[in-house]
């Protein structure tokens, strides 16, 4: 048995091989560990799988791939958690498609409380990422650990807001955790390698590619009790998160909105195909189970607003709209409303949104 | 047989007395019409229904009363619609409670035909009544016509976008129809006696009283083949109409907003609650069994694709892409796109679409 083989090197040097789950199963349910695979001579390994495994085993991995890992789990604040830890998230054992390997860094005591999933999409109104920060600092709040995909909109924002709270948050990327991607988020993935946890089923090394992701959200997905779905289009990678939450008898939550707004669109569809609207996050308490929350939940109130502001105000509802409808539905003219939305945006009550629209920000 | 009592005034007279509906029943079913139960002696009654009935039966109305419908049916235009009347709404006759007389004025022949109700709070955002207006113009350009209550905000947005369509509106008042209720929609009600039809179960002279509203509204669902609530508040007569409408097994409809919109918490509570969520006038017509014919338009729970298949069909969602374009959402190599996007096709579950583009159908 080689010595090299005896570490968390050998899960790695395995999972490089990218056997199928049950061919692997097999072989570690009759030799044991994966250094024992890997010093297992080809009639061995032929007498549990078929010849065509038995080979793949004894290719060697490629050079530069074993280097990335090795080089990577040098710094000691990287880890690798396999299956045989006891860390290892038993959310993901009983789904038939575990990763071997997971990549980690950050509080290893997090991969196994109760979590929930919060996806949407890249390109989030204001409003949306308000509602995913909110949302996340809430549950967190109550106990469960938000966990997402690292991506920019709705991801950030979740683990931002979740980051501040008691349950923490856990960041599952799409390539190895030496490539932060998207690189935007730099600084929020060393927040959460600090105060949460990392997570890929990548080797380092592992660029962004777009067949990894569809993996990587049914990892998130695996990994929580649930998944929120605060904005998405009827397009959107998020959608694929919820059927895989569905077919992994988890639990999905969607956020409505307005029927004019394209982001809205995949949470309704989501609604109608059977997931919880909900509003508020104890609504996703009550449906996990987890009774009242602390204080931590997050009420809405908008500060009141007077004159041709409050009129703004109440002419966007809890729509968006152009300055030319709201000038034809307040009756002002352009230039006063243009005034006022400037007014209103520099105080935070209001963002531009894509196509020249204005919405109101509701601050949890 | 007294002559005065051979017309619509005796059946005024009779529904002045408010008789409890099965022994209403009871009588008719005895003497053929209003003027004989009118017209008959007390033992004559007492054989039919209890005795504390035919006492009421045969004390006088109010002369008030009496003055007040007599009046108002000095106007030509001005109708009694009563059960025996071919026009009587057949939608009402199977509830068990459909009033003896309806105070009518407009046209008769909107009463039988195919109705939705369309309801909401009487403080709706502009996006609100915006939405009630479309929606209630498009459905009834599709042949509904539109019932609702009269009420300033969303039904008198819903009277006015459904003026304009094939299907007009029926507006239903919950005061006598010499009251216009509020005052403020006394040139709409003129425009619906005339464009339309005006209702009431309450005779002339009733004025604005709470505990009939909920009578009202209960014939608003009743007239209908289902229900939308556009906004409304948690506390809300539209969440009453709602109910209503769920007992009558009328379909339920309610359009989402955001979390954050008060107007948006009854609609999103009826949607919890097993209510239709939609987004267009085309979601309502599907539903009831009017979408388009030909097109076999959509159910939105596309049937169960996995594999790949399932990948692409969530990678085309709502839009149109080509084969490029699928290979890099999807990451899998555009011959197994390609002999997937065949097998879709064989299935119905896609079609090809001018400029190299896929688009998914949806099918009712």
């Amino acid at each position: 048995m080689s010595v090299a083989a005896s570490t968390p090197e050998a899960w790695a040097t395995l999972s490089l091989k990218a056997l199928p789950h049950q061919a692997l199963v097999a072989l570690l349910r009759a030799f044991g560990n994966p250094s024992a695979i890997l010093d297992a001579s080809r009639a061995q390994l032929g007498a549990v799988v078929p010849e065509a495994i038995a080979a793949r085993v004894q290719e060697p991995v490629e050079p530069e791939s074993l280097a990335a890992t090795r080089a990577w789990l040098a710094d000691p604040t990287h880890e690798i958690v396999a299956w045989d830890d006891t860390d290892y998230p038993h959310a993901l054992l009983d789904l038939g498609y575990a990763p071997p390997v997971l990549f980690f860094v950050g509080r290893r005591e997090l991969l196994n409380r109760p979590a929930l999933a919060i996806v949407g999409s890249r390109n989030a109104t204001a409003q949306g990422a308000d509602n995913a920060r909110a949302f996340a600092h809430a549950l967190s709040q109550a106990g469960l650990t938000i966990v997402s995909g690292l991506a920019v909109g709705v991801d950030a924002a979740a683990h931002d807001g979740a980051l501040g709270g008691r349950g923490s948050t856990l960041a599952v990327g799409g390539t190895g955790l030496d490539r932060v991607y998207p690189a935007r988020n730099r600084e929020l993935a060393h927040r959460i390698a600090e105060h949460g946890g990392l997570i890929s089923e990548f080797p380092p090394g592992t660029p962004p590619r777009e067949k990894n992701f569809p993996r990587r959200n049914r990892l998130i997905s695996g990994l929580a009790r649930g998944v929120l779905v605060v904005e998405a289009a009827l397009s959107s990678g998020s959608l694929i998160t919820a059927r895989y939450a569905g077919e992994q008898g988890r639990e999905v939550f969607a956020i409505p909105g307005s029927i004019h707004s394209p982001l809205s669109k995949g949470c309704h569809r989501l609604i109608r195909d059977g997931a919880k609207l909900v509003e508020t996050a104890q609504d996703i308490l009550e449906e996990l189970g987890m009774g009242t929350p602390g204080a931590g939940v997050a009420k809405h109130a908008a500060s009141p607003a007077t004159g041709i502001e409050g009129t703004l105000l109440a002419a966007l509802g809890g729509d968006s709209a152009t300055v030319d409808t709201l000038v034809s539905r307040t009756g002002v003219t352009s230039d006063i409303v243009l005034a006022a939305l400037t007014e209103l945006e520099l105080a935070g009550q209001i963002a531009a949104i894509p196509g020249g629209l204005w919405q109101r920000l509701h601050r949890g």
